[in-house]
């Protein structure tokens, strides 16, 4: 198995790229070929003293940036980390591709140059959401702000399968985001996408889910637009952010609570890592015909390697052709327009 | 000035709606009409003994509960403390109206019984929002899950007059909710109500907001349409709920944990009371013909009193007569549709 890897994706720099692949070459039984500038990639490796034979380079002369306008980048940095990646996993050159770059090029490339599954309306990205139980899938995160109720059933039906082989949840419960609990309640696409996925027996629908009850981790995957997708997890991050400084703040303000906060530490420890991102490793693109996996900006050479894992168990398990073989087992959807 | 109060609304029942009556007439110089079962309110005022002269009663036999569909109670429970609450706004027996019940019964009633004004679209619920800065107000917060950009820059009128007379923002900013910054992100409500609000000389706008940036303040009023400003809205509770019950337990875990916790109560508390939304009163239904104000459903007494407040303000300050001018300003709305 071949997972090509952008090492100059990300707000850290091929550095925390790099050592993720290290890591990852001396756990997991996968062949890594990192594509980017070969001077700084060997440089890196150099610094790890790697020596091992499952990593190789792939020479890219350019970069795709987080200033770069996704479709234009893609179309005319034919010599990026990314296109290039992206063409291997299309040429089946490499079984999936992991960037922790531009988000927006990404999704354009992965369209563009890796292609739709056949039947698939519109591929979707699709990170965890930390809850209180432990994760849930959020699809779709951001790729599409305009969704049709059948665009939203294909998520659910990507979204099942990625949650039963890779995040090893058993008959996935799906959620629909929406304004209300009972049926009847939402927007015209919520209600279009109710009727369509309590319909069907290709899925676990368990209804709908109110945002309020997000966090509360009631379902394994939750289906909404990527307008609202992108709110849900922005909100979240900006939240999450803005309480622990507020807190913060009230913790240092006196000898005593700075005393009560340090007996607090390792409890506030414990509870950011329930938080922490890394663990879960970057964001599938379901719908592509490739494994494509978005990992976060700011990623550290754990979450790379997680990612890789992540990676890894997609292309094991078979999620690409599972998620054929349902959407054909819908005729090309055609009972559903 | 004469409040009306809906005596039978909220999910702790009159005994607190009467007691914020009460609190209020003693504060403010207003004539509180409490409508409701008399015996009931009777029975809590004399329990408080109260005897001044600024406060009524109206009798209502008949009560709109949570359980209620909203179109349906509206239009059956003639009776109903809610329905004759609203009825005495549009005769004018009353300047304003207020309810802790049931959210959706109050918008359909809104809009059945007391009217829209002219030229408007749709009215907006606009809760406040607790920023690390001080208060946002949001437009809309659920009363319409699909909109056209019009709505959304008619929510931006009515929100920037209330921002500024209500809640004394001055020369209020504006932000549009959406999933990226630049001009030209979004779906295609954002984008075309994008074009409508940066073109506007009546509004100060500001730009995009990110969700992510929506707790830091940016801005004094955000605009989204009812289903994104739900699921802001209920998600952030829910986050909140949710971190804080997560904090308690790593707060509890151990006697060295707990004592840390003993001293930081004071902060916590603080904290908290930063994101009390019993001090800002409730939620106007902006762009019907009088005062009507959604009350939280488990608003205490004190949330109660400052509603009555916030629509003593609201009326003194005309805020009704100054959406009609600026909607009236546009020429009923023809320049942009």
């Amino acid at each position: 198995m071949r997972i090509v890897v952008d090492a100059m994706g990300g707000d850290r720099g091929p550095e925390v790229t790099v050592k993720g692949c290290v890591d990852a070459s001396k756990e997991l039984d996968v062949e890594i070929i990192l594509v980017g500038k070969e001077e700084i990639i060997k440089k890196e490796l150099d610094k790890l003293e790697y020596n091992g034979r499952n990593i190789s380079i792939v020479n890219a002369d350019d970069v795709i940036t987080n200033e770069d306008k996704p479709v234009m980048a893609i179309r005319r940095k034919k010599n990026s980390s990314m296109v290039i990646g992206l063409k291997m996993v299309k040429d089946k050159e490499g079984d999936a591709f992991i960037s922790a770059g531009n988000t927006g090029a990404l999704l354009t490339g992965g369209l563009l140059i890796v292609g739709r599954i056949k039947g698939i309306e519109r591929a979707a990205l699709a990170p965890v959401y930390p809850t209180k139980k432990g994760i849930s899938l959020l699809v779709d995160a951001g790729a599409n702000a305009d969704c049709k109720p059948n665009y939203l059933y294909q998520f659910a039906l990507m979204g099942s399968i990625y949650a039963e082989k890779v995040l090893g949840k058993k008959n996935p419960k799906i959620g629909l985001v929406n304004i209300g609990i009972e049926e009847g309640k939402g927007n015209e696409l919520t209600k279009g996408a109710f009727e369509l996925l309590s319909k069907s027996s290709l899925i676990n629908f368990y209804g709908n889910v109110e945002a309020r009850d997000i966090p509360e981790g009631l379902v394994d995957v939750l289906v909404c637009d990527g307008f609202v997708g992108n709110v849900i997890l922005k909100l979240t991050e900006g939240l999450a952010f803005s309480i622990f400084s507020m807190l913060k703040e009230e913790f240092l303000r006196t000898p005593v609570t700075k005393f009560g906060a340090l007996l607090l530490k390792p409890g506030l420890k414990n509870f950011k890592n329930k938080l922490d991102y890394t663990e879960y490793g970057g964001a599938p693109l379901l719908g592509v015909r490739g494994g494509v996996i978005k990992a976060h900006g700011s990623s550290d050479a754990k979450a790379i390697k997680n990612a890789i894992k992540q990676a890894k168990t997609f292309v094991e398990k078979d999620v690409l052709k599972l998620i054929e073989e349902s959407i054909s087992d819908l005729g090309g959807n055609n009972d559903f327009e």
